[in-house]
C-alpha cells in the first residue's frame, strides 16, 4: 500500500479518495486555499459539502496550510484542481519535489495557448513546475467519470496517460479496484484534447434540453434528441478533426475519453445547465449571470480554441472546417443568439 | 410537387408525412396487412394511434388491400416497413414496379446473413424484387430520427444512401423542409450496418438505467452514466472494427449514423425498456415475456451477428474481437446473467 496525497478538496478530488481508500492506501486529502470551508467540513463530519456521502476515516483532511508537512513523506500526489488552480498547485508542490521528485496524477482538464501552440494540461503543468522538478512527467486522469458515482461505487473505466508510462503503470495499480478501472494509454495530447473538447461541445448537446423547455416540453422520450443527436455526432466529427490536427491519435476520440467522456458531460453538472440556459433563449452574459460566478470550463476551452484559430495554431483548421464549434464561440463568448448552422454539419 | 407513397402505417412511415405534407407533395400513407387498425383511426381521426397528434388532410390513408389503386401514379415510395415486412412489401409492390421502375427509399433497419456475407437491407430488398425490378436500387434512409420528434417537427438531420445517387438526391429534394435536412452520403453498407449495429449496442448501454432502478436510485445527473458511457465508447470503437470489417466506411460510424443514432435509440423505445428490464435482473426470456411480444429489432441484430461470427462471415472478427457484443449475444439470446466484462473493452 502506498501513502497518497490528492491535492484539492473538490468533487473529484475526494470521489477518487473513495477507491484509493478501499484499496487500503494512506490517503491524505489536502485543500487548496479555496477548499478551506470542504476542509473544516470534512473534519468535522467526515462528510463533502457537494458529494453527499461519509468517507472512510482512512482519508485525513488538511487545509492548504498544512501541504508540506502533510505531504512530506507521500509517495505520489494526485492533483484534484481546476484547471485555474494549476498555477497555484506547481508553486504549491515545487518545494517538495525538488526535495524528493514523485510521481504526479492530475484530474485537471483544460487547455493552454503556449507560443509553441496548444498544449496539454499535464505539459503545461511540467512547464510551470520548470526547474524544480525537471524530471517531472505527470499523467492525466481523463475518460466519463462523474464524481458523485465514482464516490458511490458505480464501475467506472477511465483513461490514464503520460509521457512516461511507467507512471501511468503506477497510478493504474494504486487507483485500480473492482469498480475503478483505469486503462492506460499512451496517447498523451490526444486524450487531454478529448477531455478538454468535450466540455466545450457537451454545452452544445445540452442545448437541446433548454430549447425543449422553452417549447413546453417535459423531460421524456419524445423531446429534442433528434437535434441533440446531431450536435453529438458533428461533435464527435469535429473532436476528430482538432485531435488529428494536432497530432492526437483520433482513436481516443471513438473511445472513453472521447464519445464516451461526452455522453457523461451532456448529463448534468455546470456545462449542461449552462448549455440548457441558452437553449431556453438566455444569451450567454444572461446565463452566467444566473449561475452564480461558477466556473464554466466550457468557455474557458472556448477562449482557447478562439485564440488558436485567430493565430493559426489549430494545426490548420479553421471556423470554416468547424460549423459546430465555431458557433458555440459566437453564442458562448460573444452573446450572438443562438442560431444552430445544421445544416454545415455533414454535407447534403 | 411529387406523389408519394409512404407503405407501412407505423410510428415512422406516419411520421414521415408530416415534412411531406408540409412541402405540399400529394401524400398516400398505405398500411401493411398489420396496420389494418392504424389506418382505420386514421382514416376517421386523422390521428395515428400511438403518435398522438393529428396529421395534414393531405396525407390520405389506405388499407393494404388498396395498394395498387393508391399507389399505381406515385412518382417513389418510401417503405416504412419493419425489417421483418421487407419480404412482404417487395412481393406487394413487384406487380407496380414491373409495370413502371420507380425509386424506392426505405425507413426500415436491419441485417441479412446470405450465402454471399453480411447484406444490408437495401441490397436484400432488391435481391427480393428480383426480375419484377432488376434496376431498382433502393435508397436507406438511416441516423438518428425518433418518430414522436420528426412528427412535432424537431430538428432533424438523417443520413440517405444508396448504389443509385440520384435516387438519392431526389429523395433527399423530396423531403428535405426546414426541420427535416437529409444528408447524401455514398457509404451504403457502412451506412446501413450502423443502423443495424445500433440497436445492440443500444440495449447495452440501456442496462445501466435498470441497474440504477434495481439498486434503488432515482434518475438523475448521479446514477450509472459512467457504467452506460464505458459501454457508450466501446460501443462506437466495436461499431467500427464491425462496419471496417464489412466493407463500410468507419467515418459513418462517427457521424449521423452510428454515434448520433446510438445516442438516441439510447433515450427510450422498445429497446431501452429491454435493456432496462435486464439490468434490472430478469433474464432475457423473463424481459421479453413482460414486453407482450413486441418484436425486438436488438435481438434480430444479435441473432445475425451471432450467426454470421459462427460462420465466419463477419469479415474475419470473432467474439474475443468484440467482448461487449458477445456478452450482449449471451445476455440476449441465452438467456445469461449479465456480468458485463469491462475489464476487457480497453487496454488496461
Amino acid at each position: 500500500m502506498a501513502k497518497l496525497a490528492v491535492v484539492g478538496a473538490g468533487m473529484m478530488g475526494t470521489a477518487l479518495c473513495v477507491p484509493l481508500a478501499d484499496r487500503g492506501h494512506d490517503v491524505r486529502l489536502i485543500g487548496t486555499p479555496l477548499d478551506a470551508g470542504s476542509v473544516r467540513t470534512l473534519r468535522d463530519s467526515r462528510r463533502h459539502p457537494r458529494l453527499d456521502l461519509e468517507l472512510s476515516d482512512v482519508v485525513r483532511a488538511y487545509p492548504s496550510a498544512e501541504l508540506e508537512g502533510a505531504a512530506e513523506d507521500v509517495d505520489a500526489f494526485v492533483l484534484g484542481v481546476s484547471s485555474a488552480g494549476v498555477g497555484w498547485a506547481a508553486g504549491a508542490l515545487a518545494p517538495l519535489l525538488a526535495r524528493r521528485p514523485r510521481p504526479i496524477a492530475m484530474l485537471s482538464k483544460g487547455l493552454e495557448l503556449a507560443p509553441d501552440g496548444v498544449r496539454v494540461l499535464s505539459d503545461a503543468f511540467a512547464v510551470a513546475l520548470g526547474r524544480a522538478s525537471p524530471a517531472c512527467h505527470p499523467v492525466a486522469i481523463c475518460g466519463p467519470c462523474i464524481a458523485g458515482e465514482l464516490a458511490r461505487r458505480v464501475p467506472t473505466l477511465v483513461v490514464l496517460s503520460g509521457h512516461d508510462e511507467p507512471s501511468a503503470r503506477a497510478f493504474a495499480s494504486w487507483f485500480t479496484t473492482a469498480y475503478y478501472l483505469p486503462r492506460v494509454s499512451t496517447d498523451v495530447r490526444g486524450v487531454q484534447i478529448c477531455a478538454a473538447l468535450k466540455n466545450a461541445y457537451a454545452m452544445g448537446v445540452a442545448l437541446g434540453v433548454g430549447l425543449h423547455e422553452r417549447a413546453g416540453g417535459e423531460r421524456g422520450s419524445v423531446a429534442m434528441h433528434n437535434y441533440e443527436a446531431a450536435i453529438f455526432a458533428r461533435a464527435v466529427v469535429e473532436m476528430g478533426a482538432i485531435v488529428g490536427a494536432l497530432g492526437g491519435d483520433v482513436a481516443s476520440v471513438w473511445g472513453l475519453a472521447g464519445s464516451g467522456d461526452l455522453t457523461v458531460t451532456c448529463n448534468g453538472g455546470r456545462t449542461g445547465r449552462f448549455g440548457a440556459l441558452l437553449g431556453r433563449g438566455y444569451r450567454a452574459s444572461e446565463a452566467r449571470a444566473q449561475m452564480d460566478g461558477a466556473t464554466l470550463e466550457c468557455l474557458e476551452v472556448l477562449a482557447v480554441l478562439e485564440r488558436a484559430i485567430d493565430r493559426r495554431a489549430l494545426g490548420g483548421l479553421g471556423r470554416a472546417d468547424l460549423p459546430l464549434l465555431s458557433h458555440l464561440i459566437d453564442v458562448g463568448l460573444h452573446d450572438a443568439a443562438l442560431a444552430m448552422p445544421l445544416e454545415e454539419f455533414f454535407p447534403a
